[in-house]
């Protein structure tokens, strides 16, 4: 099958290297790591096994042409250039298939594309872009993969199949947006709060109450040190702000239609004590100086509830503090 | 009347001391700039005489409260906070007007706010920020105004007249898209390649021909000078690819049915001749180192093309020459 991978970070890449490994022609569209995986392929240190592809690598999607599979890792802060990026690899046959994170992006590609050509796939796994061309494989790595506002058909099945063969745990839903909330109980919190702990006490108090000041001051204050999953779930004032964030993200998700019960949350905060230390994919990207993934991840899903007439109050105050940080962030690149 | 402006940069700031002036009860949502507006006011300087208003000052939007009309000036890259900041300021009879740049923004507002709450206005202006509360105006100020995906009614033509009372001139649309359409023949080229100069003759090259290299080497440039209006249409090559971006932009707007004539190019051309030089507002964000409006001006022209069908080359070019020029931008803050 030929493959395009748009987005070549961790998870494009990972999900790319293993495709091509299962010898399929797969095509990497690069920008500055262009030279080095040319040159070098992409290697993949995992627990799994380590392993090297050298897959076919374009600067430009005009270069690849129309393929059969469009893997997106892009991270969701480019979405906007969907329409500049990928039509050259989408043909009348195409299927996209969406690996990003939070709600919103196959709706987004369905504005450019028709909607039975787009699939969502929620990536569990854990992945370091450590170098360019090297990804490091921390654990996990099912993807689970969902029709856009129907049900899976023959071809959600075929191409979970596909994932398999190339060795890669996958399975169907049947509703990949209730799919999509449940993942965002976890997301929201511990990538959220992962950063809003930079601002330290203050931003506590503010999201525990519903007065407070408005917004952080950024000259007065530098931001601090980010918490790990773990840290978070040690101390007793995060872990009530992680729980009570997830069971507002529930909340919104009922009356969304999702039916996720209220103990999917202590589930959640169990497992992820069980993980040990974690740094959650925002808090990467707010270490980095780069641009955090606000939309997909915490304003998409405060649009929903806010259309739907449900008020998130936390989800809304912690999108101020996030907002406030990335302005402050003095490692802004 | 009670108004709410959000996003109090040159545009909000304009629009919503002049209502402030003809003793409307205006509230300022306002962020770095709170203290100097709180205890100065917001001064106007302009051609047409300066005055100097007070308006009531807030940090955050549930301190204003539902009112009975929203002023949006937030820079469009803002756009995703919609859900964040608006729903304390919007009740069920309030009016939301968009007064931002390019395509998108009320079709934005429609997916938090019901569609019957929400207008789009042109803003025909030239406006500069110059200092906190201080505002530049150095010519024109229309504001055409019109209705998302319906005629105007009786509502659009009560707004309008607000407005004219208010010292602004206003007037209303039939077609609300074909009017967005005919703003970016100008803005397209205008603002784009007034950025895309900055990348030299290399940038002339990728947009004139279909083949070249598909993207800059952030490395190998150092971003150079951006060029005003007047120095764009002295050049005669950049004056013909002004001319070729301006007939592709209609090509576009004509295939989603709206009926700009070719020779709307030529009149654009020779007005902005008659304005001498003028820097576009996304040159301005360019040289301070902003996100530049990259959804609203080129993106979201270029998605609506894409989907129906029509091929826009040089804008899809230009989008990447901007990214490519944004990522290496000294001066990015």
């Amino acid at each position: 099958m030929r493959i395009a991978v748009v987005g070549c970070g961790a998870v494009g890449s990972f999900y790319g290297a293993k495709l091509a490994r299962a010898e399929h022609e797969v095509h990497f569209l690069l920008r500055s790591d262009y030279e080095i995986v040319r040159r070098q392929g992409v290697f993949i240190n995992s627990p799994e096994g380590d392993f090297q592809v050298r897959p076919r690598c374009a600067r430009s999607p005009g270069e690849i042409g129309p393929v059969d599979l469009v893997l997106i890792g892009l991270k969701t802060t480019a979405n906007e250039r969907f329409a500049e990026l990928l039509p050259p690899v989408v043909g009348s046959t195409t299927t996209v298939l969406t690996l990003q994170n939070g709600l919103g992006n196959e709706e987004q590609l369905a504005r450019v594309f028709r909607v039975g050509q787009v699939l969502g796939g929620l990536c569990f796994v854990c992945l370091n872009r450590v170098a360019p061309g090297v990804i490091r494989h921390l654990g996990y790595g099912q993807v689970v993969l969902g029709e856009v506002q129907r049900p899976p058909d023959r071809r959600t099945y075929d191409l979970a199949a596909l994932f398999r063969e190339a060795g890669v745990a996958c399975r169907v839903t049947e509703n990949l947006a209730r799919a999509h909330w449940e993942k965002l109980v976890w997301n929201i919190p511990f990538n959220g709060l992962g950063v809003a702990s930079a601002a330290g006490f203050d931003v506590f108090v503010r999201l525990s109450s519903d007065t407070g000041p408005s917004s952080l001051d950024p000259q007065g204050s530098t931001p601090g040190e980010c918490l790990t999953t773990d840290r978070l779930l040690a101390d007793p004032h995060w872990a009530r702000l992680v729980r009570e964030l997830m069971l507002e993200v529930i909340a919104a998700a009922r009356s969304l239609g999702h039916d996720v019960p209220d103990a999917f949350a202590d589930q959640q905060i169990e497992q992820t004590r069980a993980m040990g230390a974690y740094k959650a994919s925002t808090v990467i990207d707010f270490e980095r100086g780069q641009p955090l993934e606000m939309q997909s991840l915490f304003q998409e899903p405060l649009r929903q509830a806010t259309r739907a007439g449900v008020a998130m109050p936390r989800l809304a105050t912690l999108c101020r503090v996030l907002e406030d940080l990335m302005r402050s962030n003095p490692l802004r690149r």
